[in-house]
């Protein structure tokens, strides 16, 4: 395409930073999700990368974001970090934790990170990804305003809400990487159909009065459409009472809105535990994940999760992102 | 029905012990299973209740399971239990292992229980829901035989592999159980329906190819369907990472069948993780679990995993369960 750019990873780092900290981010705050904004470029999930650093920077500006928030970290119990992100970004305050979670993990076996007052982390397996790297089994959870309904109900009781799992590789690498939501597709998808006047294919979402609709406006004011049905409200609940009850986060039933500029700091939450895999499985771990991989990748056309991100990341380290012309006009126009 | 016979749960429970001890096991691994047998009739699942005893019976005789088995315990590192159930029942593996996870847990504030060399659990919810009994929020996984297919490919890798999570209620009961597999619908229902000779519905079992079928025959010697598509095959990897490569236990694809007598021991893996939400909530968790479940029930006609288990839990607890006068005498042909 014509209407792209390639930058190197370093300068959509140094340009997120940039334009974060000119919106008012503190470079302490700024740095960790600048960071996460270039890996995610890299991963090819251009919805999540460059293309939220305007939505950062007005969330900054207008108080839905602390941008010089500090998290503040205790340790209840040997096993359990808690961090109040303090209506800060999500990153610092998951940086933070993660410097006390991989050493308690190691220490322990296990132990859980629990995240309050806190706000969209962006893509949740970036986070899962780099417990894998320091070698421990990763699992994450992370809430968001309600947006689907329970089986049997109409109105949205959890957000779309996903969950993380990133076993990690004898080489330092994570070798199989999952993260998924619980709804059948994502509510940006719906959201770029109803500003493009589009239907949405049945089964994406629900109208207020639950039936099916294929207007993208009616579903907005409706609900999203959970995976497999009741299985996916499940997955939905389990995250919520992980990433909301178990740390003491907003529900997404209370949580201000992560679009817009409305309603102040969601404080939803973020959970994390790590597993130390050397201590639990008597060495098997690293022979049963690389013949659990290698049993996918013998079937022609087969693939596990985490395959296309991880293809592409090894792309984008050698060759740089292509990215949008509109959307480097629009965090060009912030600095 | 004229065809069934009113039981008490104790006399479910006992029935099960002597039909389990006269096929050569164990009075102390008899005793949990039992126990499980009657809890499960009590939340009506008949399927996976005294129907069950006929083939425990058959399995320790052929030796898919060792009924005189020790499961043995050791403590890896403060938060990680580890239990090898020497090809024994998984019932009491994991009672031994919830004797060690519950004080871990609490002094710990997470903790790990890996489950090894073991069997098909049951249903993997009446375990997490005795660590919400304790005051935990209980997280569950089992592997399974392989059925289900990865994305792009058709043949099985992983299984129908359930997770489970168990929420305590300020009163020592589930607030919130869900318990809930990875494919659309049960693989014993596909059987049933070849059995019958009657066609399963598309979208339940996919042909050898791949392609979708009505044949249930066919779909057996095909693979189970995801629920959902590929992220239900997300679930099943999830469980498979957690219940069989972090544990050391036998992955789905090298796993002898739970069901029929051939192929000695499944060595199919089980793990918990119990966590003490006064540890990681700063005291919100159970005003945040009652306000969630509230938001659903608010709702008319709405329903939270795990109510339907607990109403006819309290039924039965009042007037015992109807159970199958076929079941009865093909369990009493056994003592």
């Amino acid at each position: 395409m014509s209407d792209t750019r390639i930058l190197s990873l370093d300068e959509i780092e140094e340009l997120s930073f940039r334009a974060l900290v000119a919106a008012g981010t503190s470079e302490a705050n700024a740095r960790p999700l600048a960071r996460a904004t270039a890996a995610t470029e890299a991963d090819g999930i251009a919805s999540h990368g460059l293309a939220y650093i305007p939505i950062y920077c007005e969330h900054v500006q207008c108080g839905k974001v602390d941008g010089t928030a500090s998290p503040l970290l205790s340790r209840p119990k040997p096993g359990v970090i808690a961090v109040d992100a303090a209506t800060g970004f999500a990153h610092p305050a998951i940086d933070l934790g993660f410097a006390s979670l991989v050493p308690a993990a190691r220490a322990q076996g296990v132990a859980v990170l629990a995240i309050r007052n806190s706000y969209n982390c962006g893509v949740l397996g970036y986070h899962t990804r780099r417990l894998a790297e320091a070698g421990l089994l990763g699992l994450g959870f992370t809430n968001a305003p309600a947006s689907i309904a329970p089986s049997g109900g109409a109105t949205p009781v959890v957000g779309t809400n996903p969950f993380s799992i990133a076993a990690p590789g004898p080489g330092g690498e994570a070798a199989i990487l999952i993260d998924q939501s619980a709804s059948t597709i994502a509510k940006s998808e719906v959201m770029k159909h109803a500003r493009e006047g589009r239907p949405i294919p049945e089964g994406w979402a629900l109208a207020p009065d639950g039936s099916p609709t294929t207007d993208p406006e009616v579903g907005l004011k409706g609900s999203m459409a959970p995976s497999g049905g009741y299985k996916g409200v499940g997955v939905a609940l389990m995250v919520e009472i992980m990433a909301a009850a178990l740390t003491g986060a907003s529900l997404g039933i209370n949580a201000s809105p992560f679009s817009g500029t409305l309603g102040g700091p969601p404080r939803t939450g973020q959970c994390f535990i790590a597993i130390d895999p050397a201590s639990t499985a008597a060495g098997a771990f690293d022979a049963a994940i690389a013949e659990l991989a290698g049993a996918v990748h013998a079937q022609g056309g087969a693939r596990l999760p985490g395959d296309g991100r991880r293809a592409k990341r090894a792309a984008a380290g050698r060759a740089g992102v292509a990215v949008s012309e509109a959307t480097l006009a629009r965090i060009e126009a912030l600095l």
